[in-house]
């Protein structure tokens, strides 16, 4: 499975039972957590997250709505016993806060907290076999990163009757998966007669907050699922950009020039009781577009 | 009116629809925030507390489950344009972390914040004209306080018709009201024939986190309310001493102790689901004991 579920899809000012935001990834079997605003651990609860499966978050920036979860989501976790190594990635500063919080209050964690400070450019946080997580650089008022994971090029399947019938090796199978074609006697079958295409991989990109940026549909171009913060409607385009956040319409915007699959939108500033009016104005520019709703879980398809 | 709401009664890993701990006292058109766990403004949003209304925050220790709801309040304030005023009453080094997480985000808040560290002494934080609210140390694994809010000794009420009839000039009247005598031409006439009482002054203290101290008991003697913590029931007495917790039947035998006229009990452990059995082991040695319950009010009387 990979998808993404929505725990907070607010902006800073918690209102109309929304949440700041948080979200969680789940792609092989690993749970990401990206971002950590306050609530999010009362909000694992309510959604039934195994917490114990997160190895890895990535904070985008400081300002408080994406992390003042982090420094309970930690705490509990010694709490709970956790022993598992935990890999945190953020902006550097938010060691020392979190040392500062944890000295203060005399607490010892009885697992491996692993800082990670994210880098001014784009980088590969983590490298599996099957799937990566890099981060992008964004422009919003303070330090901020995008994240994107994608999953990597599966191999191709063997298709067993026609490695028989061209007498293939057993050996070269995994070159086969490769793609490479088989030469037997100066004569080559082409892979393609000897395999079929996987499942192609999929990504999923975690554009943060930001101010419309066209540099961005670079940095996430082609992926499945792009997450764009939308903070305000169009009408506010003046106040999105002072503030260095999105309308609805430039989320939409973005993905469009990205050429992604599908839209996700959140972020939503808390002067909005409801959320019908983002959704309508994104899908005029790009009709795959879906609300970042909390508790919806959206595949990476 | 002077009561107190539960804003959240759990101890540190938020569990069973429980919050960490905050409560809002109001007292005499104002409102008191103590302790401000994670999500405690999530709470007021939930419970209709009038957060404006707020001016003077109380943090009773720096263990997260006390003030990691903190930082997004000040700056919720921030966003909604507060510019009252704020005082806060904390262990000195929060100042420092909240300087911090400030900073890191260019947060500027539109309102005055006042830090006040406390002191290790039993010290008057605020001295209003009708009421006063002090701290004193209590025993925990880092330094910790707990708080009394007191009404002051209301002026007593003129008996206006024997007032007249013993002619006493309305110049005497604030001298009256204090419990003097009034005397003319050498005779007295005594301050009962002329007032009457009024009610008598009510106080609340929060007893924080704290192992079973009996000295606690001096300084909350004879309060109406005492809040004192029952993190665990009394079969885990060992486990509450070692990490500086009470157990039900101790916060009972404090009040007990302490003469007051009534015992709130919270900071439930997350391991427990019910609560009742928290509830009979106190009623068994004081019978005028209630839950702390999320979302109650509990008037001051």
């Amino acid at each position: 499975m990979f998808g993404v579920t929505i725990l907070g899809n607010n902006s800073a000012l918690p209102a109309y039972n929304r949440h700041p935001t948080a979200q969680v990834v789940t792609l092989s079997d690993h749970l990401f957590l990206i971002d950590c605003g306050e609530g999010t651990q009362m909000q694992m609860n309510l959604y039934k997250i195994k917490r114990s499966r997160i190895n890895h978050i990535f904070i985008s920036h400081l300002h408080g709505d994406h992390y003042f979860g982090l420094p309970g989501l930690i705490t509990s976790y010694g709490l709970l016993g956790r022993n598992a190594e935990l890999h945190l990635y953020a902006p550097a500063v938010l060691q020392d806060i979190l040392n500062m919080q944890l000295n203060v209050s005399k607490t010892l964690l009885p697992y491996t907290l692993h800082f990670h400070a994210l880098e001014n450019k784009t980088s590969i946080l983590v490298d599996e076999e099957s799937f990566s997580v890099e981060c992008f650089k964004v422009l919003h008022r303070i330090d901020c990163w995008g994240f994107v994971f994608r999953e990597k090029k599966k191999p191709r399947k063997i298709n067993i009757e026609a490695a028989r019938k061209y007498h293939v090796p057993v050996e070269f199978f995994e070159e086969l998966k490769m793609g490479k074609d088989f030469v037997r006697n100066d004569k080559t079958i082409s892979n393609e007669l000897l395999t079929t295409a996987n499942k192609p991989a999929k990504s999923y990109a975690y554009a943060a907050d930001t101010i419309y940026d066209e540099s961005i549909a670079n940095k996430v171009s082609n992926v499945n699922v792009l997450y764009h913060e939308a903070t305000y409607l169009k009408d506010k385009l003046e106040k999105a950009k002072a503030r260095f956040h999105s309308t609805s319409e430039q989320a939409a915007m973005l993905a469009k020039l990205a050429h992604v699959k599908k839209l996700l939108i959140g972020h939503f500033s808390s002067t909005y009781e409801t959320l019908d009016e983002f959704l309508t104005e994104a899908k005029e520019i790009f009709p795959t577009t879906e609300l970042a709703l909390e508790g919806q879980t959206f595949m990476i398809i």
